[in-house]
């Protein structure tokens, strides 16, 4: 039997890919993590046994979570079941799907990958930024927040590398990260987009600088892009809900 | 009337989105350039008008080419008529999509972004690689093979920021691109990953590392991934054609 490592893509549950929602629709056991939007498991049977493993996503998960789902994913790829790992956005970037992958083939089971709209492209795009634009950025690194701290000049090399950046789970990071930028010569005045809870009906979107990136009020989960590209950032469309109606729900 | 701008994923039609997918069966034009893969085609309506572009997709496209295209598309977007505009992969992430956004948004025209899954971080994710994984890469970068002589240090800085490395459309200029990275310090022995059409029944996988990326054999459009990860590349399934039993179908 096959466990499918499927991308839940960025939230909207249109955004799932044709073969993730057929699968979804098809699984026995869904295995599903925080980060998933709650409208994606609309796609799955009402039979279906669902599987929240918690808030353990992406690399904020310690290795004694990660052991365990991989025991879980394990246990129930022997059971013969048709199994689905639910990651949000993409399951190989930033989503611990190889090391999911690699239990399930070290105990002999199969494991297909079915590749998720990332959010680390997918919610700038759908608030305005394209992550390259001619004669403006032609590259685009996507790198996750925990490694704010990493010796080495990573960072500086990043600052220089004349593309769009786009962090991940940086919202705890994010003064630091952008200290490290600043240092390595990047302009104080380079466009920082934040987009907190993008592609949900609680999206908010700010519009700030690097120098300014430090003490923005942002909650995570946000995508940060930075580079001439995030000017691009687009007001919420009329007839959404935005951050400032829906932050006090029970209001 | 709004022009959609509609990814289509890597080439499997499986990995339309869902959103794409309704789009495509509902749309009354689809323009569509050459990078899209046939099979996604089947989408659409018998009734459709499917305008071909020709082989312009991503940044290869002179800019005489994308001004028709742009017109093209304001002028059935005009016209008040379903239109979508299909392009390979992700609109957003070097397919020129920004520049169509804008030649419609400046007509007057409603335009909507849906994101797909790119080929940058999927076809190699099919092949066994993820982008990143915990303790081996903690950034990716996608790049275009088109700035491969770009002035300035690029690539001596995008060879030090420690991450893995995605060129697209860089089949041409693969030995200039290999050159730079190495006189920026990268070992010869890094390891690559060249994926030929991927996704696609006449799909290859190649192995390499950096020091023979100038020589290898290769044939556009292709994927190519430098660093640790590239390791993963697994060889093709049993059951799925192979490029060396298909390179000469009639035979």
């Amino acid at each position: 039997m096959t466990v499918y490592l499927v991308g839940a893509g960025p939230g909207d549950p249109e955004l799932l890919t044709v073969r993730g929602a057929r699968l979804l629709a098809a699984a026995e056991v869904v295995v599903v993590d925080r980060l998933v939007d709650r409208r994606v498991l609309g796609h799955i049977r009402p039979e279906a046994v669902v599987i929240d493993v918690g808030k353990t996503a992406h690399d904020g998960t310690s290795s004694q979570q990660q052991a365990t789902i991989n025991e879980l994913l394990v246990e129930h790829g022997r059971a013969g079941t048709l199994v689905v790992r639910l990651k949000g956005g993409d399951p190989y970037l930033f989503g611990r799907g190889a090391e999911e992958h690699d239990a399930l083939v070290a105990a002999g089971i199969n494991v297909e990958v079915v590749p998720g709209v990332t959010s680390a492209l997918a919610v700038p795009a759908l608030a305005g930024i394209p992550a390259t634009v001619r004669g403006v950025a032609s590259s685009v690194t996507v790198v996750a927040g925990h490694s704010a701290d990493d010796a080495g000049d990573k960072w500086a090399h990043l600052a220089n590398a004349d593309g769009t950046l786009v962090l991940l789970m940086a919202v705890a990071s994010r003064g630091r990260i952008a200290e490290r930028l600043l240092e390595a010569g990047l302009s104080p005045s380079t466009p920082v987009a934040a987009i907190e809870r993008g592609t949900t009906p609680h999206e908010r979107r700010v519009a700030s600088t690097l120098a300014e990136l430090g003490e923005l009020d942002l909650v995570a989960p946000a995508v940060i892009v930075i580079g001439t590209v995030a000017e691009r950032l687009a007001p919420m469309r009329s007839g959404r809900a935005d951050a400032s109606t829906n932050a006090s729900p029970a209001h």
